[in-house]
């Protein structure tokens, strides 16, 4: 059996990672569970699955509302890093899955990545380790497809194309986006997520991020990464590789499929519980050019992606701030790309690229982006957005 | 440098193959060459590549036509087993396909089969040869594209999932069938091929061909081969796994794209000539449903495939001088099918599959089509078709 912590237990992606070791109770054994605030859920979930270690946000404090049994507290890298842990399945949603990652690949655990934000941050750190023989796996679908589509292949990609939903607004004219609600960008096309992520879709900052962590997972240069809009999420992404040819990996839009085939690489398991794509009721499948003007965030992303350094920590710090404040109704959906642009634009990015330079860079985005949004817009930058 | 044989070397295939030999001229050196009728083509096709071993049709009579310089004539097993061989391309189209297909899998040679007819004809005999070693790859777009989606994979496959562009009739409405014109079957809607394929691909019987190639080929159940519409002809084929992950192969329409990844398999290797799939310019995708009734060539070889034996020998044989008669405007296009289905009625399955007894009920077929053909078709068969 094979023994797992699931660090964001409680998240979308935690809940059907347990649902797929639900439906294999001979394969895998649940060693850990990190939930954060969901205390409820959690407590469901270590009755349910019996873990050793089990943690929570604020845990000494919690600790009285949770009744742990055998189970014992725990911080993230503990519960990553237990001696009876094989694999890590990584949910954290934000930049707190950095360290935890870190420390459970240096424990010589594999991680299946669902929270990209870690390769966003520290993608040469973490490329670096994969290069000396840690090992990682994908989990979202985008870079999940990838990677289904690089096995058996040399490395000779001439071109990854990730397919984008286009999120809630992809249809929505461009001058109402001002005043859209978080109720509205929360109803995300195809896919069901978090609430960050699904934001995050609405902007296409989660495809930029999913570029990035593409271009570190899979060694691919910028300028051969393609996003395309492919509304019907069936096609989760491409490789065009050198001599043309073109591979696609396909699926009904559910996370358990690729959970499964992280939890279970590199054996393909059958699963009669998950739906079947049934191909001749297709219907038609649309590909079209990304619209980067619809998607400031994208282009603010990637800018922070080609400089480098610790510009990525700061942009994804300054983008978590943003979406948590257009999710509290403090900033409209449309402000979301000008705050994380006005962190950037002060960010002065660290001569390394160590763990460390990248934790401040994360903690001073944080604090200046939060600084950002309760001053006043300067005119210019209003007029830029 | 890797020395091949071209067998059918003035056809589509055999001319796209020598124009993907003609971009690599460091990498393949033309061992032999066999043509069929178009002698003019092969002179120059001699002339160019300067071949050890040429063939053609008569040969003994034909050679005072040909300026063979240092080139020895051949039979086509002589061809295709030339001590300086390692991979023949077999693109002879219909049944003299199988005895040099066989032939050089038995004298140790790579085979990149264009010809689906061989497996179709021999395919427990071929299938036994690469279980014991021989080395198969397919050409044809289809079969290729199922292998290189199953590269890197374990044999989990739950569904081969063939896309089929439709033919030339696709659109036609079913009462207009009987007036067709060759002229106007030979009009492919996506593909540049051959006569007897492009007739084979407006009645489908060239889809079955394929079917019943994979099923050999792959080791694919009948239950588990699925025909899915897809007009454009982008995606090329796909497989589906056991955990409901599919993959598809996509490119634009050009032979010469599979036939490179047959000559230089496992390898993949850049070719700036050949054009690259425009992802996001595609548009829309189309699937859907195969509607048997329009296409009744399909089930009656689907019937010779499930009753096996010898069957296929006389289904491949009824078909080629059915689409011949048609081309010749000697029966209606809504005639193959009919013809076909008399041939196999009559047909007495040999008691085992020796090559000897496909090659007879082969000969057999061909001569009682052309009875068939001749004689007045019964009234209940009238009806039937």
């Amino acid at each position: 059996m094979k023994g797992i912590a699931i660090l964001g237990s409680t998240g979308s992606i935690g809940q059907q990672t347990l649902d797929v070791v639900r439906m294999f109770p001979n394969e895998f054994r649940v060693v850990g569970l990190a939930g954060w605030t969901n205390l409820s859920l959690l407590q469901q979930q270590l009755d349910e699955f019996h873990p050793k270690l089990a943690s929570c946000q604020d845990m000494a404090e919690n600790l009285h509302a949770l009744r742990l049994g055998n189970c014992s507290p725990a911080s993230l890298e503990e519960v990553a890093c237990h001696g009876d842990v094989d694999l890590v399945v990584m949910a954290i949603s934000g930049s707190p899955c950095l360290l935890p990652t870190i420390r459970a690949m240096q424990a010589g655990k594999t991680v299946a990545l669902a929270s990209k934000e870690a390769m966003v941050m520290a993608g040469p750190i973490i490329a670096k380790m994969v290069a000396d023989g840690a090992k990682l796996l994908p989990v979202d679908s985008e870079p999940s497809a990838i990677w289904q589509c690089l096995q058996g292949e040399s490395k000779a990609i001439s071109r990854i194309i990730l397919t984008a939903s286009g999120g809630a607004f992809r249809d929505r004219p461009v001058d109402d986006l001002p005043n859209v609600t978080p109720k509205e960008a929360l109803k995300h096309p195809t896919w069901s997520m978090g609430k960050k992520i699904t934001i995050d879709s609405a902007t296409l900052m989660n495809k930029a991020l999913e570029v990035i962590e593409s271009h570190w997972m899979f060694g691919a240069p910028w300028e051969k990464i393609e996003v395309v809009l492919h509304p019907q999420s069936i096609v989760h992404s491409m490789v065009e590789f050198c001599d043309g040819s073109v591979k696609a990996q396909l699926g009904v839009p559910d996370m358990r499929l690729p959970i499964q085939y992280a939890l279970f690489y590199p054996q393909r398991v059958a699963n009669a519980a998950l739906q079947r794509l049934d191909v001749a009721g297709l219907g038609a499948l649309a590909f079209k050019p990304l619209d980067v003007t619809r998607y400031p965030c994208f282009s603010v992303a990637m800018e922070a992606a080609r400089a480098g350094g610790t510009y990525l920590a700061a942009l994804c710090a300054a983008d978590d701030v943003a979406v948590n404040l257009f999710l509290e109704g403090r900033i409209q959906f449309t402000g979301i790309a000008g705050l994380v642009q006005r962190v950037l634009d002060r960010h002065v990015t660290g001569d390394g690229e160590s763990l460390n330079d990248i934790l401040e860079a994360e903690a001073w985005a944080r604090r200046t982006a939060l600084e950002a949004a309760a001053a006043p817009v300067p005119h210019s930058i209003k007029e830029r957005r």
